[in-house]
């Protein structure tokens, strides 16, 4: 007889470029997410949550970033009894869904739509080093308003917003520009439109990484790269550069002499002119609500997304150094983005309605947190009741029920008790800072034994410290004082740690 | 020249069998999740997020949703530059990805591990009234143990999270009955294996539907159904279906009158025993607990998710009485159900490995809740400052800052100000309880007009009223006061409401 033909086993991977998060990655997360859920609705932003899975169609089919044209999307074709229809697809962001739910429900929803959003957005491209498929945004954006105290209530919220999760004043900076102030720029340079404008612009875009003598070169003939590869320029003259070098180097001490530098930049073209008004009048506001320039600055050296968005552009950087991979230090950079982008919905309904809006990058401003020590890097675990006697398992439930009660984290060992070592390796391995121990001779006495953990480890690490040795790592206690000595000892240990 | 043909615009519609949430909707399930979350936490349980995508090959072909074996995934092939590769699926539920990530990390993992997860699932189905594609599910597991003590510690965590949420005790009941007794039960009557016990399975599911009687009928000749259908017996003489009759209504007053039904009904079958067994040792740990038959109770009519289990089975009910759509007194029914599975890596690793877990019905508990009136179904919007005037705009931007800052949610009207009926129409679309009005008079004489407008629309509604009469709608405070008196007049609309 022939053997039955093994079925391969399949593998236990996470999908290459998806991760999965454990613990305190996915509760510090949430933590962070509900208190910036918070700042928005205070400020009348409403929560949407549309679903996951948009039409092919509704999406449209390129993503907004100027960095990926050709990113894709995962898609797949519906199938109804093997007929095939419609593509559908996961979004790969929360705007192009919040322009297909406002065209959908523009007459059931207030106007102006303050909203926010919260979830994973996915992006079918090349797994990479840090380039994942699947992450967090965290988007407010207001739908119907082209006023410019809409643009400046997202700089102060967004501001508001930092502060709330933990970026102390003085270690962010929030820094705005218009896109509308770059077009008189160009407009007064001649370049309207054409190819010399679009390489104008794709140039600007790399101030951020060149620096002002590299925009010079680039703008010019041209510029070698650091890896030795010749750039070619756009062939400006000189002067004819200028105005562009002006306009990105044209922030001043403050508010007014920026304002004055851009208003010479921009001379009499009409679209720059508006374009520094708009600049005027979001400052104005922002002094008025108290947002001084240590929170909120006018700044036209802010490059990213100016291509894509239509009027006010906004950025959120942290100002505070880190060290990166190679040890040196560099800003931590930003952490959040967005502007005015005027046609949300007219790829459905055909009218141009205004909307602004941020995203918040929900993965760097966490790991600025943790930079700032804002966030604990190693999660207490819960008191562990140990298992002595596999017959009194209901006397620990009754342990761990009372300590739950009480508001204290708690759990029973629930693996195989023979091995007494292998409960105390979990213990560890769940970072308990503390373990109950109840065997048949204190049961008999009416005691339990209380072990510190924490205490234990650092004994175990300094074993010559003097101090340690007038606090004992364990010790036992009347089993009805249990609950009021594990929160004294954990209170210790909170205060020790 | 011949015209550009115009490009149909997209339609703009929720993919169908998907939905959005808007505002409450939102919030109330993101804080029902929270609270949930940290019973979970409290009982040592960790929190694990998975990726929503998976290889085909991890989830495996099939749900195992009895009810629906072919129901499918979202599924799609990966591309590299041209080349197919590998087929992913959004996960269908939160037990498979589970199976993946232990299987994969179970040497760092702590053993056993006890995680938690929280997050939509998709299913390929036919979307229909009710029936959607993409829903939450919250689950809890502790995977690695086979004591009963994991079983009765999620049956208690289960009973505890419904009272955490806000279903008080009396209104709900945890039920548990164990796959083992009915495998005895089968063996008593002689059906080990073979197409008659398959049958006898299948027609113990349909009891929640049919009841005693009907089971009865369908062991035996058949039975004619609602619609007037005539479904076909499994064909077992009367006396041949007895026992499982006997153990679908062995339940009794209190749980040992209970056990020792199933005891007479599984006769000497070990296997039988071996659930009994488990069934009193789950309830003697509850009850140690202090979980009385009030809440949790050994109930053998529990036969959802028999089929799928290999032991102990849990399932939670919402014992009040709601109307149903045509107007009859029904229970609200099950909210929660889970038990025990043995295979969970096996596909994996070929090890079996013991599980236990739960999964809470999200959407349908949030139902309850809103039945329960737990939540509230209006949510009261912000206060809304109105722009009587459109250059000072910085004016009604610093009132909504002071409100904020003292906790109110506030906002500026965005629109364009002209039409002032506009303004209060917004203000009632987002059910403001409070319009904030400063015009130029008021301005110079430093005062502002704060409008109740939860009195107002009841002013319009009870218009003869004389009580109101004593309460203006609309009154005026000096400019400095509005953060305190706005803040009275909301807590004063609180005591009203």
């Amino acid at each position: 007889m022939a053997k039955p033909k093994k079925q391969p086993r399949p593998k236990a991977v996470t999908p290459k470029g998806f991760r999965d998060y454990f613990g305190q990655d996915v509760t510090q997360r949430s933590e962070m997410l509900q208190t910036i859920a918070g700042v928005y609705h205070r400020y009348g932003f409403d929560a949407l949550e549309s679903s996951a899975v948009e039409t092919v169609e509704a999406l449209g089919k390129f993503l907004p970033d100027v960095d990926r044209p050709n990113a894709g999307v995962f898609a797949w074709q519906e199938e109804d009894e093997g007929d095939k229809g419609e593509w559908m697809a996961l979004r790969y962001d929360l705007t192009a869904p919040l322009a297909r739910v406002y065209a959908q429900h523009r007459n059931d929803l207030p106007t102006p739509y303050r909203r926010y959003a919260m979830g994973p957005v996915w992006r079918n491209e090349k797994p990479g080093p840090g380039r994942y498929r699947q992450f967090y945004q965290c988007d407010a954006d207001t739908v119907g308003s082209a006023s410019m105290a809409a643009d400046a209530e997202i700089c102060a919220m967004l501001s508001d917003t930092l502060e709330a999760v933990g970026i102390p004043r003085g270690d962010y900076i929030v820094r705005v520009n218009n896109r509308k102030v770059l077009n008189g720029v160009l407009e007064v340079m001649g370049l309207e439109e054409g190819e010399t404008r679009e390489a104008v612009l794709r140039t600007i875009d790399k101030f951020d990484k060149v620096g002002e003598a590299g925009v010079r070169e680039l703008l010019g003939k041209g510029r070698l790269d650091a890896s030795g590869a010749y750039i070619d320029g756009v062939g400006l003259a000189p002067e004819q550069a200028e105005p562009v070098i002006a306009f990105l180097t044209s922030r001043a001490d403050d508010a007014a002499a920026t304002l004055s530098n851009l208003r010479a930049a921009v001379g009499d073209s009409a679209v720059g002119v508006e374009g520094v008004d708009e600049l005027e009048q979001i400052a104005a506001l922002l002094d008025a609500g108290g947002y001084g320039s240590d929170r909120i600055v006018i700044d036209p050296s802010v490059v990213r997304g100016l291509g894509y968005y239509t009027g006010p552009v906004y950025e959120a950087e942290l100002t505070f150094e880190i060290l990166d991979e190679k040890g040196r230090k560099r800003q931590f950079g930003s952490v959040a983005g967005g502007g005015r982008y005027d046609d949300l919905v007219k790829r459905f309904t055909g009218q141009e309605v205004p909307a602004t809006g941020v995203s918040i990058g929900v993965d760097r401003l966490l790991a600025a947190l943790r930079e700032k020590g804002r966030l604990g890097s190693v999660e207490r675990g819960p008191v562990v009741v140990t298992v002595m006697d596999r017959d009194r398992m209901a006397d620990y439930q009754a342990m761990v029920a009372e300590l739950r009660s009480a508001g204290i984290r708690a759990e029973v060992y629930l693996g195989n008790p023979k091995n007494f070592g292998n409960q105390l390796k979990y213990a560890d391995r769940r970072n308990a800072p503390v373990a109950i121990i109840e065997g048949a001779e204190e049961k008999e006495r009416g005691i339990v034994q209380v072990k510190d953990l924490i205490l234990g480890a650092q004994i175990a690490e300094n074993a010559t410290l003097e101090e340690w040795k007038e606090r004992p790592s364990q010790f036992e206690v009347p089993r009805d004082t249990l609950v009021a000595r594990v929160r004294a000892l954990l209170e210790e240990q909170d205060v020790q740690v």
